[in-house]
């Protein structure tokens, strides 16, 4: 049995529900070699010339005509072994500094979208202001753990985005901090913002990570040029990544799970060995986003039993490594129903019997991830909520037994007006938010509303209660000055 | 980790993720023991003379005055391990027999409300047309294992429930039966009724199970007079029993989950070691039905942290003591939203983190089990085939891991035409029934209809494709006339 250690508060998550199997562990070690030995032979397309230059000089065949890297078994492997099991990134609010590895869990929100909707204002291109919205929902909410780029802010210039982004994120949440890997000026003014409102120095800022981004293949085999170069950029400076093969069975990836599986581990090993070789002992994060579309529409689907099982595998295939893994909590449904509740609970409950350090798209994710939906991200907060105290160990001492309290009531009576009941009833139990209790006349009374009605009151009050954490002034006026300066400079464009 | 073995087909599932802890080992057993010296200092209130009388004869210390039974921990454990650990209940069509016990697990549908509620009809009081509904969409449903008394059939005179209910069983669907205890005469006719369309001698139907029955205790620490009339009748005739105390924590039970696991276990092990005072070696199952009360309104509430928690703690108590165990997946919505999905999930997940044998109210159980929803059930359909599938194992031959596909497609590709995939696709993935993965656009022409709406057209349709399955000539004779009878005769009206 593993043992159990005290959980403080929600701080920081631990999950003794993870390193479940469905996998057998020979089953393991054979995919992780089929992995290695198809690297060797066949290898991987690297579109950024530096990239395939790395490679080469850490002692890989390169074919520069072909773009192709093919990296020797034992290489693949010894990279791999630099990968730290376990970091830490600190946030600028240090209690919210997050673990990276072990039993540690970390949630976080959408990330992504287009797309945004609630059911006031509809269903939109997403905005800034929707943006610092998320951020501020974010922040309020102490079961999540780090922002996200939860939607797009579509209004604001390509050039700019980052900027404004990243001062959103820095300044209204002192959760630890995403950045866009979407080219060098990118990383770099993301960067420098981070180091700013952390108040440390440039040194200081590259011996720990204080922010992390996600890399997603161009599966199959593929690592495309902004994806080299945030890798490169990322591990040099020692922040976190997340390197996330986007292996969907049956389209990107073979239609079976084995084969999914093999593609994505082939795809997160060759992205690790990149950062390892960059900077040996890189803080890198196992990436699993393999689930399958829908054959008949050729649409990807979530919170599908495929999905759930190959989080579950994804899991056994990050801990045959030792490196930290990152799942999700997804769905496909295109509103706020009993479809959209039911996928999220199977992506996420995979996630979580994987034992994944980091569900990402855990609030709020819709439409197979088109849309940040405001009610569902409320939804789904209740959820993590019920799982955030689910993992709490539950108190053995004599006073919770309470022998003398079911003595004193007596066979048939009830436990209502006990001294036992009084003095715990307040805090005994975990109120919920959005889902009511009312019994069905008390519903029926109050309108009959569903719960991703009463989701749109609740989230417009969290975000009118909203007050942004305090930041050092300091901090605070750099990044402004940085942000107006690199606005006045023209910002920087994305690559591809 | 654990072996998996094959899972062939939906006829019994095996549940590779069950056995996780919450509590530790030396928990566990402390429980266990408070448990017993319990029974032996304070007790349990034993309601029926003949009861008392039984556990007097074991050895027992009765007070007959206070109707106290005190049980020493010696003879309760003795007791406890004549208990068997897993055992077969024989359907009348036996490729639906089901194994209790060890990583075997069976799903049943809702069992009980008072009310039946669909989007055609609204709300109302249950009747034997919507019983029959039930027993039809459950036996369709290869997913679920057993029927259940779905709803109460309320426009059926009480002394002649029982006989159309059983009936309707036994007529409409092949799969393991239920038989409501609610009394001497009650059981008898059932028990009757459901050898009759075995077709076996009254010798043989003793020999070994053919239904179940579910016997709720009166929390705090009391046994009623129909429920030890069902566990002496039910464990004489050799059918199964699932015990289960009605502790809901901070009503009928300690407002600690300690506590409230610390009564469930002390009246499940009263209510056990009777069945096996009557005969030793009845098979019994451990219920565990353990959630909290809501705080500020005094109504049970389901799919909470804390249920979760407890059912993962019953499955370690249930292991303990080496018997198979029930627990149940339920909600406390008022409809069929992401609320009452989102519950359902949890209660769910708890149930086969503990590795239950048997999930009871798994499909259509709404209002914490105030009415049964024909919706809901055809939305938990949806997700217990999700389950169903993630608990199969992954293919892992060389040709599911499709290596020489990988090459064939190349960087950058894609597998939609591949040969791997044009042979696998028509069924390499679950396709949803009431869950819809079209893109925003098709569902807004398709009338954007949430998953509850689409539910409706889904019952309907699985009502109207109903087939009954064979039963013998003369085993329907002999149970038709049976009824005949026993209606003639004015029935048995249930015990109290």
């Amino acid at each position: 049995m593993r043992v159990l250690r005290d959980i403080t508060g929600r701080r920081q998550l631990r999950n003794p529900f993870g390193g479940a199997s469905i996998l057998s562990d020979d089953h393991v070690a054979h995919l992780h070699t089929q992995a290695l030995q198809f690297l060797q032979s066949s290898g991987i397309r690297v579109l950024l010339p530096e990239a395939r230059t790395r490679f080469a000089g850490a002692g890989a065949s390169v074919d520069h005509d072909a773009l192709l890297v093919r990296l020797d078994t034992a290489l693949t492997q010894e990279l791999l072994d630099l990968a730290p099991a376990e970091f830490t990134i600190t946030a600028r609010n240090a209690s919210r500094s997050l673990v990276v590895g072990g039993d540690h869990l970390a949630l976080a929100p959408v990330a992504g979208p287009p797309y945004v909707s609630d059911r006031v204002h509809g269903r939109r291109p997403g905005t800034m202001s929707d943006f610092d919205d998320f951020v501020r929902l974010t922040q309020r909410t102490e079961v999540l753990h780090t922002t996200t780029p939860a939607v797009e802010a579509q209004d604001v210039p390509m050039a700019l985005r980052h900027l404004r982004t990243t001062q959103s994120t820095l300044t209204l949440s002192d959760k630890v901090p995403y950045f866009y890997a979407r080219g060098r000026g990118v990383v770099a003014d993301s960067l420098e913002m981070i180091r700013l409102a952390n108040g440390v120095s440039v040194d200081e800022f590259r011996t720990r990570p204080y922010c992390w981004t996600n890399i997603n293949t161009n599966s199959p085999r593929q690592l495309d040029v902004p994806m080299c170069m945030g890798i490169i950029d990322s591990a040099a400076a020692g922040q976190a990544t997340i390197m996330t093969p986007f292996t969907l069975a049956g389209a990107m990836a073979p239609v079976t799970l084995a084969g999914a599986l093999l593609l994505q581990h082939v795809e997160a090993l060759a992205a690790i060995a990149l950062a390892q070789i960059v900077r040996p002992g890189a803080p890198v994060i196992y990436g699993a986003f393999t689930s399958n579309v829908d054959m008949k529409s050729g649409a990807p689907a979530f919170g599908t039993p495929e999905g759930f099982t190959a989080s579950v595998a994804s899991g056994q295939l990050a801990r045959h490594i030792d490196v930290p893994w990152r799942s999700q909590a997804t769905s496909t449904s295109n509103t706020e129903d009993a479809q959209g509740a039911a996928e999220t609970m199977v992506s996420l409950t995979g996630a979580l019997l994987g034992g994944a350090n980091v569900v990402l798209h855990s609030a709020g994710w819709q439409e197979g991830g088109l849309v940040a939906s405001m009610e569902k991200f409320v939804l789904d907060v209740e959820v993590l909520d019920i799982v955030a105290e689910s993992l709490r160990p539950i108190p053995m001492d004599d006073a919770s037994l309470a022998v003398a309290s079911i003595d004193e009531v007596g066979p048939g009576g009830h436990f209502f007006g006990t001294s036992h009941t009084l003095e715990r009833f307040e805090t005994a139990f975990h109120d919920p938010v959005a889902f009511t209790r009312q019994n069905h006349g008390q519903w029926t009374e109050a309108g009959s509303h569903d719960a991703a009605t009463r989701a749109t009151d609740v989230w417009q009050r969290w975000l009118r209660e909203f007050e942004a954490p305090p930041i050092d002034d300091a901090a605070l006026a750099a990044v402004d000055e940085f942000v107006q300066r690199r606005v006045a400079e023209g910002g920087a464009l994305p690559e591809s």
